[in-house]
């Protein structure tokens, strides 16, 4: 058993919820009765009146605090992610209401689990983030990054986009579709799922293209090594100005001309989960896989 | 052999097109020579210098012509689809460059074809239409129609909607996704193919309802009778302002507590082909179904 | 409310399942006490010791009863079905445990549900079935008749066949595949669901053919009008024997060069639903359309 | 530029075709012209007479040459494969129409690809296998290996098997399906591909498992490491006996209680590919992906 040495919790929560406060307060209470030192993120801080507690930005609890614990769903999670990456702050989620894929506790464990966890208790895990990079006539004109997925869709929906794609240099197509879904394997279990593309093992180092509605039919997901260099021309012929999501959170707009880049971080978000953490058993609560739901 | 009696014949034709432009004076010129009367729907007629014919906008043609000629894609078939369909003229589709599913002469051939349809060798079939309304607190605020599909979708791409589906009365379910594409045979191999769809015969009396990107991975095409009402509850707990659109070309756009249904026409489009009309073989040639294309 | 005029009931088991005969022999009692004439299936009676009613097999039961009891899953009545549909004899299905998409009434409810439709408290409808022949050098070698679906297959898995498909009489493609299935509206929810389909609702007259693993990844289901003649020849360059199987039950074997027909067959399947029934909800239950099974 | 040493080349060629035959000609004349050893494998040498060269079973070849050149479709080098990755021999594949996956020299351009190939202008790669192991009560009862994948099915078709995957000793779920196809990134574009699994890049480390038709419909496939260990328990309710098969060429039978392990065989197979050689241009070939075909 490790001594993990954690002093200073960051709290994050989800905004408009009473669930996420509830929750924060039980997780202040105990917290402050074992001594630890409590930072919470600004916003969330706002929604807990009195609470007496030191307060920080994202970027500041990424550098002051020794753990990070995320009340919410997968999405709060994963709009701290990307700033707890940058120092490698250790990140654990509790869920509001039923497990996620990222947020693994229970709200009514969560003092349970968390005492374990200060306790040593726990098993963590790196999870690549991606880089997005957009370039225009040369020129870096805007960046971001994502834990699950970088999309590049059309902005406005039920719109065409054309691009060509190349991986690690090589050309691949021309595709004329709904857009691109570029996903690790955090995000393959999230909106590249919905889309047809495989489920992929946490540990995996690959990344999985999945074409969003392509009008070649034999277009299939593609998954490549997750060092793989993708190179993305948004074609001139676009009539629309193509859209970049990350995380379905923070957005770029192309123009027919541009070039996007899309590539592995070198910082990784160091994920913590309690001991038992079992990825395959999140698949079976969550996807449904479990024999009484069958066509026949 | 039919004599079809086929005497004032108006043209359409895809702007922005120098193809196309030359294709409709070649129709032009041989429907002058034969003495048939020729009326150039407004907008088409601006890209065409010194054609001295009569001029119609679009609601015009369908009244005053017995056959419309639309020279473009499958989209230019579309856009004028619509305004035929009210009064049931007869619509001839030619190509610009491959075969479509709705226009399906080449033009190398447009004199040829053109002259075999007007001496009454061709076939025509009825396809169905969709209506769209939209009703807020019991009023209807908006509609529109589609010949190939009815889509409710984000308005911004990559945002999820949450509606429920309700078919002939009959509650189906509560979905999550990026939206719904409701199609008729005639767009079962447009959009609706792209998001997994099956194809359905043209002649086939039936309704698609292909869900996209779905949360819920067991959601399915579903196949009903064409005569079916559709019913969709956009649920109040939207974050954004659902749209509609109609063959990708109208649109119309809801709020959170509006009721969208979905109903055939009463009007039909008369589509006109030249003998030798072969669903199946456009298929095989548009998608590539020949042996030549095979993973092993 | 209807008086049926139900008074010679059969009764139909799954073979092999203590809780089937607990459902039969609770069943039998009931129908005894109210003066009904029960006749039970031979196969069916061996496994019912002392039971002291008439026996009768498949083909006598469908032409001396009022109604027939099928208690079991999906599987059990599609046995009973082919046989009923020769004479309509109406078909009410007790499934086992769960929810079926044909046996719809649950066993601890089974004299509640089934004192109704004897009363005449029921909706009927009407499923049609296929019929399978087998024709070589122009003359009949086998047939068979399915409720679910003709599914053309290698006879040993894994292995490829090839096959030329002609719908009315129109060239649709030569296909290497697995195989292909040819399903009703009632088979859309079984085996074809599996294989990628799309659910057809009950009342749709329409079939369904989806390719099994087809090697042209553009191939995609393909739903018709129900009255579609389908003709599939066996190419001669198959190395194997494919094999023909209706709803998994019945079998034939073909040879290269010989050629199948799969039409819709006269007679239909008149199946009893107690009042309530309703499609989509066994769709919501067995298929897991519930918002708590979501990816994200 | 490499010297490669070649200097005994083995020939091998798909049987019962005579345009193989004829290329394994050209490349007899070319070879003995230039000074190298040739030997036949010993069931192609039949097929050719009067060739005057040494002969070889598959397992001499893997031992004595310096290079293996298979004449076929990518079938043909299937078989080779699993012999010479046990000694590691370079392996190089000529087609004999189209362009294979693996065997990617034309015909037509035999002599001159080879003359290249022979003179050090070349690249390699190396293309690991499976190994799949059934244990029955404790003790090993067969094995076999494949290049592309390792399936289980319930060797009759359309019938549905059941068992228990687990990953890396993890649980992952029971499925009742028609089987499971474990692939490597070789055999992803083959039959997992038409089964619906993802395209692999060849130099991935990782296994994709795909459900065949699998009961319940979020059964998607998985990408797992390479390097994972699958072990399958084949249900005790099996009612018939799976059967597993390796690239479609050799075949084990289970019965109900055996296990399978799964896992990456130790050799490996050295693929050798002329210069200029592009993975992602022989999917745009035989997969189709050109805009020529595009449904709308």
């Amino acid at each position: 058993m490790k001594n993990p040495g954690f002093r200073n919790i960051g709290l994050i929560g989800r905004l408009g919820s009473n669930k996420v406060v509830e929750t924060l307060k039980r997780l202040m209470r105990y917290l402050g009765e074992h001594n630890y030192q409590v930072i919470i993120e600004s916003r969330t801080a706002e929604v807990i009146l009195g609470h007496g507690c030191q307060e920080a930005d994202l970027k500041m609890l990424a550098e002051i605090c020794d753990l990070v614990i995320v009340v919410g769903g997968d999405g709060s999670l994963l709009g701290a992610a990307r700033a707890m990456a940058k120092t490698g702050v250790p990140v654990l989620g509790v869920n509001r209401g039923r497990l996620g894929f990222l947020t693994d506790i229970l709200p009514e464990k969560v003092e349970e689990k968390v005492a374990e966890v200060l306790a040593g208790k726990y098993t963590s895990e790196r999870r690549f983030l991606l880089d997005a990079e957009v370039y225009r006539e040369g020129e870096l004109i805007g960046s971001a990054d994502g834990l699950n997925d970088v999309v590049l869709h059309p902005g406005k929906s039920a719109r065409m986009i054309e691009f060509d794609l190349h991986i690690e240099g090589q050309f691949v197509y021309n595709q004329r579709s709904d857009g691109l879904i570029v996903a690790t394997p955090t995000g393959s279990t999230a909106y590249a799922l919905s889309g047809g593309g495989p489920i992929m093992h946490p540990k995996l180092d690959a990344l999985v293209l999945v074409p969003m509605f392509p009008h070649t039919l034999s277009s299939r997901p593609i998954v490549v090594d997750g060092n793989s260099e993708i190179k993305i021309f948004i074609s001139g012929s676009n009539e629309t100005y193509p859209h970049i999501s990350c995380d379905g959170q923070t957005h770029l707009v192309t123009k027919p001309g541009d070039v996007l880049y899309i590539r592995k971080k070198s910082q990784k978000l160091k994920l913590i989960h309690p001991l038992g953490y079992d990825f395959y058993e999140i698949c079976r609560t969550k996807l449904g896989w479990n024999s009484q739901h069958s066509n026949y």
